[in-house]
């Protein structure tokens, strides 16, 4: 219970530092009969993957994802799936510059006192290496959802103080720009953002918007387990998250009621809303509609500027971090914040199938 | 796991609805030795407790706690804490006019779609009644902190527009005005602003701001347990809040790294930082610094207005939500926010008891 | 997390001691859409109620069951299940005798070792009386199993040395004793021996068996939680077991593979075994045969006679427990058994509904 | 949550099958600062490797464990552990004879039922050796445990119907006989019963004895999570279990009450007992004596003679199952026993550390 295990009945736990033998994760409760080869897990480490762009570091991690166990002939077989993603570069660095310091905006001083000494070869365990284990099990829970028609997509809304223009959205635009932003024109201006802020050593922040098709209005239980709760936990467990929002977010709370209600409608036999305010959850269930929310990101904490911050010894120093880091995280957290939502998403779907007794019934031929 | 059960060693277990035989809480997990009296947690409820100010409803919940287990002679013994809120009044009322109908901006439509049917009583388990058994725990939860020199804080920040002034800012103040705002002048607006909404039969949302002090470096769990994760979803959980962020929040997705990092430096020997943008916590970790974190609350989704809407049925119909409702949740729900984040707290801390064997060795006297 | 919350899906929180304001249990999870009643569960509530008998504890407990949340018009709603018994007695005793001693065979010095300290009055926690609250928590479970035709009986097979004989065997006289057993002349040699022991303030021990019938193959997860693994705690987590078996259980280890191996043949279309060794488990999942364990009880620790024993303060004393006890736990103890292993099996007959995608796209009309 | 995580605070999760890439087990909540090498582990894994003994399978498992994770400069760091045994051999091989017939005594209808098809190399997930990662688990636990003096040992005290002698008892000969038996005479006798059993092509069962010593009284949590029901389930969930108790265990129910009670006495300033009956638990708590649980095994499924079964299209067949099988599981079980001991009460260790507010004042310096 030091926290890497995360769901209830997908249950799954993760493993690894960033400079060990590697990294991985064991999907205990995925159910039995998905198709699943290592390709579809691939595709989503690929787009976390960095060195892929002029924005991303240039690190070479492959992050070549194996399966260790848990399929047979092609399928899911109701047992442990084990991910694993070996490092293939193991080479000893030099970290003496790094060890005993607290970097600002890092776990480091967190670690520390916590345990007592870190692992302080590349971040260790709160190296941004450590979500490609949250994207590889996301693959997973995806092709679970996949079954029944639930889409997840998440995309960059903010760059710094560019943000997406309604009137430019262009959702397969996303695909072509290195930030991952459905408005062309808002990427290329985010392009000069960042060749500046690289220029000066520095770092920025983004907003991801994420969305949610083909959700059966229920999903979500009550009281603690919500939907949006659930899914707040899994999204602010992102390292660099600052916050997250819902439909109307923050918003909501310079509104009238009489404008935040949605008001419902039939059309073709389904219940619908007028508006989306609620981002597709009420009462921490699903609503029917398109699941919506925000999560902003901070800029990177590291940067190669001189900074000031104390050692593990009590003294005043300062520190240049080197190597190459990411100037912004946003472009490929994408990817990592549609797999925390899918991990969250499947373990709510499988907690709803025991919601009510004539579900139990339907599947014992007794109704 | 119909998802009324909460937290790891410090697990609380609500149950009850608003128009049943009342509702309460099971804590399991509360140390043994802690004082605590059926004063100590009332004291919480009654700042919860309706009808004790004009933007609050009327209606007559006296809320009284019971200690039905789990102390003995003044002290927690280690054992289920069962606390009780029996309702004194439940005549039966005349729920024909809304028993079909789907409430804009109610759960009622999740509950139905996920059960089947709904208790529609008063809004059943996702009434605002739910949350005194939140903060029946809470209160206790505060004792076991206080043992340790935490101690949490919330207040009101927002009320639709109206924003406190830093300027303004006096603690004690909030305990002098309806809204729980730290700003005598913000308050007075606000009370301008609820006047004209209660005229319009409308309702308005807001912001609440926690803060917890006292919390040693280290606490919240790395990876999926982190501090501010395990946080959002304890906050998320409470019915209309919509949004929350830490420290710099959605700001600092608009900020340079070397604004929004943190610097470090030894003040008396200790690790202190010169700004906050943290909000406390790094790496999911606390920071030594002080926790600070904002939460989103929608208007109120109950008003007068006739509201287009749908029934069970299929059908489309008005409504007219008839009552006495709170015109904005927030003030109420600043008990309600500390609650959550005691309970969410008091669990971190147990957990993080076990984080070094140094520790285990010093309670068993090898050390 | 002090041991008094149990199952995953169906997931029970029991709180309660022997001489407060009385015990309950908070069912969370419970699918929605059975019929329950309070009736429903005082049946089983008096089964387990004493002075019913010769050999039961004349204290008066009416053991009245309330039903406090989570049915509405007759019907479980899905969230959580609240049931109290409240004590009707609580008159202040004298506890001066007992209450700094560590009576031999109980729980008194582990309490106190654990926590500093004891509520002495009538156990506390660790009273037979806690075991009313599992029994309430079994009754709701069974109505569930009831609905998939599994059913539960539980009966007595040895009082001390006393063991029925399979030629008496009559399972309908288990009701006519006062030992639950399904042997007429064993009930009556149990019922001299029971005489001899109270004549000499001592109590004596016994065995139950419990099967379980209408479990389709499959039920319970490999690994960890199979489904006699589940259920050995389940059993051991009542006070005074000290042993439980299945199948050929203890006798499994003195045979050969050629003999304890159950072939299976087919009948009518359906997969059958030969024998049942197995006792309707292989592997943790249960094989479509009948169910069948057995465990041990341990003599009632609490006699009259006056035993050697130490107290609080570390000296040595002799104790003499006043009072009426039972001379025997056995008969009492039927319907507990019976309890622990319904919710045992019903939180495994809901785990296993995620068993499959299958059953996922089933239930969501795609296949 | 099909079953393959366990432990509350340290939580193991293991994963693998018989023939796919390896196997493993990832382990949250291990506290940091623990010495921990691969040869620590790897000393436990040589006692379960099997091809050691005559009457061991002669399969070629290296069983070679690696650290993946969680250890930095000789240390556990706090983070997950990841340990990896993987299978060296991988050859495909000929399962055409078994891969659709339901083995007699094995989960192999189990697992079709459950799931609709099964990974039928090698046993897949029901393999014997799924226990290699349960023992790498212990191996780490029993570091934790070695820190405040607590020890494990198990031995053989049946084998078919040769029990040991308590007369010849010699714990260190259990190490000089391939059936772990601390008695050298019985050995010699089980030696000669085996092999007439392998002439046979029979197999054989036996019982396994687990001591536990150091264990300060109070260890387990009272009602569900008692010291004994937790280690119930923890060696039942070992395939081939069928039974298990506790001191007088079995015994117990034949017992009157003046004799089955360990009277307390003072010696030295410490609470002992003049008899064990107990077994070391009382209440489910650990009662400061030595802890004692016996464990019943069923022999060898895997049997070479002709035996009657069923196939999964619903024909009766017969099978001769080929390829060597150990002719008795017990002696390679015995460090599976301790295995899951250890981890059950590391388990349990810690969350007894916050049982008292008083502990948490200590680690945080207020008393």
């Amino acid at each position: 219970m030091s926290g890497s295990v995360y769901g209830n009945i997908f249950k799954v736990s993760t493993w690894g530092e960033s400079h060990g033998r590697g990294l991985g994760v064991v999907i205990d409760g995925c159910p039995a009969g998905i198709s699943l080869s290592s390709e579809d897990i691939q595709k989503d480490m690929d787009r976390r993957k960095p060195g892929s762009g002029k924005y991303a570091t240039k690190r070479n991690e492959a992050d070549k994802v194996e399966i260790l166990s848990g399929v047979f002939e092609g399928k899911t077989t109701g047992t442990p799936i084990s991910l694993a993603i070996f490092n293939e570069d193991q080479r000893s660095r030099d970290y003496s510059a790094i060890c005993d310091i607290f970097r600002p905006g890092h776990a480091d001083f967190g670690f520390e006192s916590k345990y007592g000494f870190r692992d302080y070869r590349g971040g260790g365990r709160s190296s941004g290496r450590e979500t490609s284990a949250r994207v590889a099990a996301g693959a997973v829970a995806k092709k679970l959802l996949s079954e029944i028609d639930v889409e997840i997509n998440a995309f960059t809304v903010a760059v710094n103080d560019i943000v997406i223009d309604e009137e430019n959205f262009d959702f397969q635009e996303r695909l072509n720009n290195q930030f991952y932003m459905p408005d062309k024109k808002a990427a290329e201006k985010a392009a000069v953002l960042l060749d500046e802020a690289m220029a000066n050593k520095d770092s920025v922040g983004g907003i991801i918007q994420c969305e949610v098709t083909g959700l059966k209005p229920g999903i979500g239980e009550p009281v603690f387990d919500k939907l949006d709760a659930c899914l707040a936990k899994a999204v602010m467990s992102i390292g660099a998250v600052k916050g997250i929002e819902f439909g109307a977010g923050f918003g909501a709370a310079k509104m009238y009621g009489s404008d935040n209600n949605d008001n419902f409608y039939m059309s073709d036999g389904k219940v619908k809303k007028y508006t989306n305010n609620s981002g597709g959850v009420l009462g921490g269930m699903s609503d029917g509609d398109k699941l919506v929310f925000r999560a902003a990101f901070k800029p990177t904490p590291s940067i190669a500027q001189s900074q000031i911050t104390v050692n593990n010894k009590g003294e005043d120093v300062t520190v240049e971090i080197s190597g190459r880091h990411d100037p912004i995280i946003v472009p490929r957290a994408v990817v990592v914040v549609e797999a925390m939502t899918a991990v969250t998403i499947a373990d709510l779907v499988l907690m709803d199938m025991c919601a009510r007794i004539e579900n139990v019934k339907k599947l014992y031929g007794k109704v």
